[in-house]
């Protein structure tokens, strides 16, 4: 199915029943399968396109094929007072992700921090959303995740680490909160995608071939190649992105006990199965901080209006408007599709059908 | 006075006791002044330059001019079981520093996790010291300052951010620790002078000059100029590296009642004096986790040891030996100066001769 557009609106509503039914079809409760269809609706609304019911069919394969466990027991495998590590089971990421942090947002409440390693885990969404939804609580939340191989470390001539997300909000008092969300390869690999199919070449410094060498070519990367971490290469810091997406991979796999590096189960059913297994699962690290442990939780957000107005006020670069606020461009497009709707890509469309035909579970 | 050499070489223990004389000099009690001495010796003794013995003359200005405290009286603000701010009352960062941080320690050996954030405090050295420091404890530490601005956000046009760096290490059991500690600039400024002295340009990604424009000239960037974030430009990732940037700033300075972004307080007497002040002094953030809250440490480390032979292991880039383990080249470093001495170019020589000169301490 084509549309002449290329996309199809749909009401936000709409995709959130069609999701939570799809969920529920695989005997996840209706509770857990809101809040997974929460967390996708999180990044379709703002146009994080890739975390989104983009991939739904891939949640829907590994369901079909009992590879994600519907009822997961999420149990704390160890634990001090301020922090944890939780085994989650095998469950979807996107319902035993957030009752992870939630454990966080609890010990935060109660000691000033918390902090949960978690293991035995499949993919959670956007980082973004576990870090936004601490805001309710005046707490200050990291969220990392380590992810399938993608990205080459610096030197190196193949994949190794994941896309390793790293997110962390801030919240302030008239101004919408500051929202940092950001995976630590240099390019993300949707982009490399979207030239292939457009037929373009890739700018210098996102991927290598398989050889190891720089290529403008996606198919390049896509054949066997990598993408590069954040910084590119070793003269504008790409050992700077190795090294965070490093530290993001110790961070949720080393220390809860999951599938670090190259080891990361696949998510996708066309990728390749690792070389071994060295844990359970991927795996997620929360911290929360309560900001009322460091400093007047009114005083902050009064600081941070400061903060974010005087950015706001930086001299522009030529061409520009000047910097935006991290938050800025997901919440201009979250008011946009609020309004209009979410435009679904046909091939994603076309996947959504196809599980609709499947399950019997109408899409619209 | 210049060597045929550029340098001179210094026997470690003679710079330790040296700046440890320079110190107490102005009042700072013998177990600081030893401390302060240790934290600078960390950067020199590692090849971190920048940060050693390099920075004693502006230390020495500023307690010359008593605009640091040689005695400050370092007090918690705001307490919860485990997360602090520290008032480090204007003292000297390399003394105040790891006080600050020896209580994020305590925490994390009682209640898993200790966070700290500091303000009122000045220059701490290298970040990658705490970070290392709290690895006897078999804690992993993350360590952030804020610092003078010279780095501008992404599509701004004017030094807003300091290269606020981001440390954290990791122990293992064979291998020595993967060692993290990374500037969120795309380059160091202390590489734009090194251009500048020698004539040549810098990468096109380095730098923006005082219009905004990106600039191959170190002139034009040390005119009212400024260096980009990591990732440099929007194609490759700069406004990940503004986001990292904006991170340190808040966690450090926000959060505890530091001069945040733009108004840092300057280090050095020759930089501009800010607009306003909407703290006191600069900030820091110090994390510390308890491995044994998460895992057994001696499985961590066991997998960890894993985790370092598989990365070593990497398919080589061809033209390289393969990726590096985060704190190699430091290592290597080290090893090498402890066996043959520290280098100190002619110039840092001319500093320490001046400060000899002018306090009466024998150099040699």
């Amino acid at each position: 199915m084509t549309s002449t557009t290329g996309f199809e609106l749909f009401l936000p509503k709409k995709l959130l029943t069609f999701t939570t039914h799809i969920f529920q079809y695989f005997g996840v409760p209706l509770k857990d399968a809101s809040l997974a269809a929460e967390v996708l609706h999180y990044s379709d609304i703002r146009g994080i396109d890739s975390h989104g019911v983009a991939r739904l069919h891939s949640y829907f394969d590994m369901l079909t094929l009992q590879r994600i466990n519907p009822t997961p027991n999420i149990k704390i495998a160890r634990e001090k007072k301020s922090a944890a590590t939780i085994d989650a089971d095998n469950g979807l990421g996107l319902v035993v992700g957030p009752k992870a942090h939630q454990i966080a947002l609890q010990k935060a409440a109660k000691y000033g921090t918390g902090f949960i390693s978690v293991f035995n885990t499949n993919h959670y969404g956007a980082a973004g959303y576990y870090a936004e939804k601490a805001l309710e609580h005046n707490l200050i939340s990291w969220s990392m995740t380590n992810s399938t191989k993608l990205v080459a470390p610096l030197w190196g001539a193949e994949r190794m680490l994941g896309t390793n997300p790293i997110a962390i909000a801030f919240p302030a008092k008239k101004n919408p909160p500051v929202v940092i969300d950001l995976a630590t390869s240099a390019a993300a690999y949707g982009k490399v995608e979207i030239a292939l199919r457009k037929g373009e070449q890739i700018p210098h410094g996102w991927c290598i071939d398989n050889q190891g060498k720089i290529t403008k070519d996606p198919q390049g990367m896509i054949d066997g190649g990598a993408l590069l971490p954040l910084g590119s290469e070793r003269e504008f810091g790409g050992h700077k992105g190795y090294c965070l997406a490093a530290m993001v991979d110790i961070l949720t796999c080393v220390l809860s006990g999951a599938n670090w590096g190259p080891f990361a189960p696949p998510f996708a059913l066309r990728q390749e199965v690792p070389a071994r297994s060295v844990g359970k699962g991927i795996g997620h690290f929360f911290g929360a901080m309560d900001i009322d442990a460091f400093r007047d939780v009114d005083e902050f957000k009064v600081e941070m209006d400061d903060w974010i107005d005087t950015f706001r006020a930086t001299t522009p670069q030529s061409g520009t408007n000047g910097p935006l606020i991290p938050g800025d461009p997901e919440r201009a497009t979250m008011a946009e599709r609020n309004k209009n709707g979410i435009p679904i890509i046909d091939k994603v469309v076309d996947d959504l059908l196809d599980i609709s035909k499947k399950t019997g579970v109408k899409l619209i």
